[in-house]
């Protein structure tokens, strides 16, 4: 909890192609996160992985007819087979029955114990592509190349895998760490607005939670990143997963500090878990999730009003929701108590205790009522 | 690979009680094996344990009757509550189904990230129970109870949870470590004689591979140990645990000596597969497996002939099968090549090399014939 985040540059070089490479280093399971544009078709984004005769890539209906044959003829001269499974794209196929598709393909083929797995696509697919890695035969490597801005802000650090329960999200899954992640921006050109606006909402977590410097520097910058600008977008990821890399390398398994990392997560998975996943987007969740959990530390008395104004400014900026969903609030309360962050029953909220610094507090049910009421859209009770 | 298997007082100390603690080190998830008389009903059992607000103990309908009602006594001073699954009994039970009511039961209820789980009960509900607890949220912690002499000498070091995939078994699972075993020999006196056999098995392998001097202690305490003498399955379990933890302490991911410990298993698993879940124990299919991996030794020209008569005849005496159900070869040779200790589609054998040193080996489909043959009950082609 000691060590100081460091500073922008420190822990990134920049590579001849013009890439920046991460580098995670948790014990013994160091790996790159390699950022820039081009690096699909470079081929020495592809060399010096684990070496075996099949390769799996998992991927969805709607980036396979983007990326996959472009991915497969990279992979070609590595692999004896390499093999694919589409799922449906979206965050209600996340769960048991898509797992057990890359499975049940994995045991049907000649795949083995050192078969690499790819998770070709956005959170969901990193998300399930990582944890079929981490229990096919308790273990096989992967590789995640994100193309979505959030998978390559937020999934790319931290080995969280995990599927959804009818239950709850990501109720059920394990830490495992990805050998490599590819974070080619050319594939943000890609994305819907809608998709990049909600990757901006993780981006934007990272200032009040870590460093103000950076929340600073996304107010002035985020008219380049709605443009797509290849420059601020790499600054944008890089320095995102720099703060999220330097959070968890001090709690890998989330017994304290790295839970400042769901700032915004309590209410926005509310937002999910109640509507219905696919609904809203995580991001989205997350981006009005902050807004209520700002709310929430100005109302413990921890930061000022002005704060919240300024959280909900740069987020409605990013066009992302502002004004959280009516619902009951028994409902708000009942899908926040299943929260994994919860325990002995009570509610346990991420808030910003100063510009950059973040903690966990629990929270009286009449106060969270009240900071739900402040920023729900007008409507029935 | 290199520090020498320490000899069988060396590592363990005798408690007050006159329970026997192996301790499993294994950097940072160290714990205790607790093996001997009476420990169930012994209140330090169950003490310093992680708290936490609930336990869950799952178990199944042959087990439960026996203990399930002295295990939530020995543990309602520890918890607010202590719940309990209990699934059908037997092998065929260990998949998803059973993992899923598991998981269910959790998210209904009031269980968080801390809540504590009790594996009571043999290999199948220590695997299955494991394996929830390394997913559930992401990893909670577990106490395994085996409640039989398989479990004991097996489950209880390694790590290795799993559930059965319909094309094999253990195919989905994770390296998962316990935070106590509670191995009460009297749990024991209730096993039926074929799974006292079928526990013998796995004592037995520890000889062979790794410890000349425990296989002739085996041959000349095999009566003791049948007529379950308590000292003698102590000394049994308790450098079986020794062996297991030695090997797994210098290779805990499997990438090498670890799979010395399936000396046996690749056969045993093509019995129990071919032949449906739960018609031969796993014991049983080990014993019979170590017959033919004996006489593929032999064939090979590691082990004298004479090596394969003693396997067999120690196999033997202990109740155990020593002949080979009649399967065709194609389907013997289809089964063991899902075997995840395979690698491009070759299967590797676990061999015997001398007497307390075994090794991985690779075989001509030809001979692997020839030693089923060998070794398989009077039939038809």
């Amino acid at each position: 909890m000691t060590a100081p985040l460091p500073d922008s540059t420190s822990s990134a070089a920049a590579s001849a192609a013009g890439a920046t490479t991460v580098a995670i280093d948790l014990g013994d399971r160091r790996y790159d996160i390699l950022i820039g544009s081009g690096l699909f078709d470079d081929a020495s984004t592809w060399s010096g992985l684990p070496r075996a005769a099949v390769a799996l890539i998992v991927t969805n209906d709607t980036v396979a007819p983007l990326y996959l044959e472009r991915l497969k003829r990279q992979l070609a001269p590595h692999y004896k087979q390499v093999e694919s499974v589409v799922l449906p794209d979206g965050e209600q196929h996340k769960n048991w029955a898509s797992l057990d598709r890359v499975i049940d393909h994995l045991l049907a083929g000649a795949a083995d114990r050192k078969t690499v797995l790819y998770a070709l696509g956005g959170g969901v697919i990193g998300d399930l592509t990582g944890f079929a890695a981490a229990i096919y035969m308790r273990g096989v490597p992967f590789v995640q190349v994100p193309t979505t801005l959030l998978a390559q802000v937020d999934s790319s650090v931290g080995g969280k895998t995990a599927i959804n329960h009818p239950r709850g999200k990501n109720m059920v899954g394990a830490f495992y760490q990805p050998v490599r992640v590819v974070a080619d921006l050319d594939t943000l050109d890609t994305l819907p607005d809608r998709e990049l606006s909600a990757g901006l909402a993780e981006i934007i977590k990272y200032g009040p939670i870590a460093d103000e410097a950076f929340l600073a520097w996304i107010e002035a910058n985020l008219d380049a990143l709605l443009a797509r600008d290849k420059s601020a977008l790499a600054h944008a990821v890089k320095r995102s997963c720099e703060i999220k890399a330097w959070v968890v390398g001090q709690d890998e398994r989330e017994s304290g500090l790295r839970a400042i990392l769901n700032f915004g997560h309590t209410f926005g998975h509310a937002i999910e878990t109640g509507l219905g996943y696919g609904e809203w987007l995580h991001g989205e969740g997350v981006a009005c999730g902050m807004v209520l959990a700002s709310e929430l530390s100005a109302r413990l008395g921890l930061m000022p009003p002005a704060f919240v104004d300024r959280m909900t400014r740069v987020i409605e900026r990013a066009g992302l929701p502002v004004v959280a969903p009516r619902m009951p609030i028994e409902r708000w309360l009942d899908l926040m108590r299943v929260d994994k962050k919860n325990e002995g029953g009570e509610i346990r909220f991420v808030v910003i205790e100063s510009l950059g610094k973040a903690g966990l507090r629990g929270a009286p049910d009449a106060l969270v009522a009240e900071v739900i009421e402040a920023h729900t859209e007008p409507g029935q009770r």
